[in-house]
């Protein structure tokens, strides 16, 4: 009984929330430019007065993260300290600097009967982000959906829910300050997990979702979600070296592409190389690699060329690991090269490395990949180095935003149509 | 046991169609435009010179509907005559003739590290179009996503089976004319409900779910589906006669807004009009409407002045009546427009008469429609009217597409960055 009315009036705090959200959507949809930047910078300005607060919070997580034996990876994820908190501020200030990304004309045309449509630029509404322990996240999801004039429902991992909390509470006041509702970034304010299954139902409230996470948490919210999902799955991604590769071009590559930082979606798990080529190519690739620390899984020619290469198995063609580990497989031509990417990754970041113009275009135009490279390194998959000032993640599915998902691609349209009294014949 | 048997063979029957449409898919995808264009045409000749058969084929889904006592609307949805396959056959014709939606580029720019990157249409991949009795939606839906470079997985209604089959093995005749996968173009070969279930659930296979047809299958679609939807609910459409509108302009824009065809989704539903203008513009034209054989339902003030007004109750206000039934309102001001609109509304299409500019600029910015239009009939919301040439259906959501569903929008983007061997900075 008491589970029920518990969760009963969890169910009513959550509508409460969502009906909040779609009301300052609307507010916040038709909010001036520089209303939306000085929310930003007075945020920032409150990340850097609260300081104090807001690593007392952090430091509540951290006990409570410790107790409950969080390992030094997760520790590391969920710590703020001063040098982090200022780095939340300068994403704010950074994210104020972006254009208004609402109100842009995409396209404009008239017809014969002298309809003029345009075709503009509008929020997309609530966004609902479910990430997991980092803090950063709340302060950079809520900037990205303030300044795309979208209402954003933060649900963060329960490690980090009194940085959070704190955090909001700088957005808030940036909000308030700029004369915004304060409910345009609202945190769920539990941890219970039955919170994310009730937002999941929420469609009347939030238009879409936007999970950041291990393959768990979006996996369930695949399995739940009645709402539009924008969500970023594994990054499977590919360096391939063409016979026609340049043999500097090849290490450099090769080496930022997986060992940069391991750990990040863009890096690259799988090295392929032309088989003729790789007796010639290949050693000076995997010495490098080697050398900066990372192990080899080759199939039979790569183990021939390179003695400390471990066997690879079919399973490591289609694993993200995420770690200093590379798998090396020998493909017969361009063509063997794009079937297996097209098969095995999974469609995130794949990079070609050619001096051949023509090799390099067939595998930009068939390889099916969100993103697709040459001559440079899987690692430039990043809404920020492709110049959208910061981005919520990157998106895997094919609908609405594929890629980096920043302020623009958290927008919708909608069509202006000017006329002047013009009726449809029959 | 038997049921068993049979609901596992159908799974594996829709499976093996899945994977069938997802390698169709990948070679249409690099199908150049000629191919494509002589496939829609080759189709649009083997429509014209097969006609008997197809005629054959409807005259069985005909006597089967009056045999389970179809009505009148229904049976002439199906029906299918020499007319309308011509019609279908041009349809064919004026796709092929709409510029590729692939390939396009989007946008391109420079980044400061001379990475070159280019946002590109391609293919959304699969797409399942599930739609109700009318056979014309099998050549139409078939031939847009041929058009866009995707595979298509058609399931039409039961009681058009023996039509689109017909009309599919025509589709695939082009195809195979023009050397394209035949599986390019696939109807679901069972009238069995639980395909449809199948369908759903195949996000392998099934890159969006394009529904077109009544409430409960949108609701099907909506509750079962695993993968992402492209959907068009309901039209409640508005006009709004702003006190500053020409008279004139007012009743002719109005009758063709609600009149010219009641059974679309762009017809006006709901009529607001400013009290203080009421008296001067509203007689003339409800004169008109009920002329034309218009049922009005009106608030105390419409009452007032047009006795033939019925009340209007609250349950008006959200009705799409699809029929010769016009809700009307008065309101206070621009302001209550606006908000009637945003609140009753379907955020599909919705118009202001005025001759106010200021006023025609904040209802087009504040009313959060898909359509927004200013002096024109709602009955222009069409791909056709908009210039897309044709249109799978007029999506209500908010992602990926909104408005009307043409060959551009049937695309994804990929980003194709090219580089001279740059590497990721630390």
């Amino acid at each position: 009984m008491a589970t029920v009315l518990q969760d009963f009036s969890l169910e009513q705090e959550m509508q409460a929330l969502g009906r909040a959200a779609r009301a300052a959507a609307q507010a916040l949809a038709l909010a001036p430019r520089p209303a939306k930047d000085r929310a930003l910078l007075e945020a920032a300005a409150a990340l850097r007065d609260q300081r104090a607060a807001i690593l007392d919070a952090n430091a509540q997580d951290m006990a409570a993260a410790r107790s409950k034996g969080l390992g030094g990876a997760m520790l590391d994820r969920l710590m703020l300290d001063p040098k982090r908190i200022e780095a939340m501020a300068q994403g704010l200030e950074a994210v104020a600097g972006l254009e208004d990304p609402v109100g842009r004309e995409l396209a404009r045309w008239r017809r014969p009967n002298g309809l003029d449509i345009a075709r503009v630029a509008v929020p997309l509404g609530v966004v609902g982000i479910i990430y997991e322990s980092r803090p950063n996240v709340t302060a950079d999801a809520g900037a990205l959906c303030l300044k795309a004039g979208n209402a954003a429902i933060l649900r963060g991992g329960s490690e980090s829910f009194h940085s959070s909390r704190a955090i909001v509470a700088r957005l808030k006041e940036g909000l308030a300050a700029a004369g915004l509702p304060e409910a345009a970034i609202q945190l769920v304010p539990t941890v219970d997990r039955a919170a994310v299954g009730i937002m999941l139902r929420m469609s009347e409230h939030i238009d879409v979702i936007v999970p950041r996470g291990g393959r768990s948490l979006i996996e369930r919210v695949y399995a739940e979600s009645r709402i539009p999902i924008l969500a970023h799955l594994e990054g499977n991604c590919h360096t391939y070296l063409h016979a026609s590769a340049d043999p500097k071009m090849a290490v450099e590559v090769t080496l930022n592409a997986k060992m940069r930082r391991t750990g990040i979606c863009g890096a690259t798990e799988t090295l392929l190389v032309d088989r003729a080529a790789a007796e010639r190519l290949l050693p000076p690739v995997l010495d490098a690699l080697i050398a900066a620390g990372c192990a080899i899984r080759g199939d039979e020619t790569v183990q021939g060329l390179e003695p400390r290469a471990a066997p690879a198995s079919e399973e490591d063609w289609r694993t993200e690991y995420l770690d200093a580990i590379l798998a090396v497989k020998t493909v017969a031509n361009l063509d063997e090269a794009i079937a297996h990417v097209n098969r095995y990754g999974s469609h995130h970041t794949d990079s070609i490395v050619a001096e051949d113009a023509a090799a390099a275009a067939r595998f930009l135009s068939e390889v099916d990949s969100a993103i697709v490279m040459h001559n440079a390194s899987t690692q430039f998959a990043d809404g920020g180095e492709f110049g959208f000032g910061a981005e919520i993640g990157i998106a895997t599915g094919r609908l609405h935003a594929r890629g980096p998902v920043g302020v623009e691609q958290l927008t919708s349209y909608k069509y202006v149509v000017r006329g002047s009294g013009q009726t449809r014949p029959v």
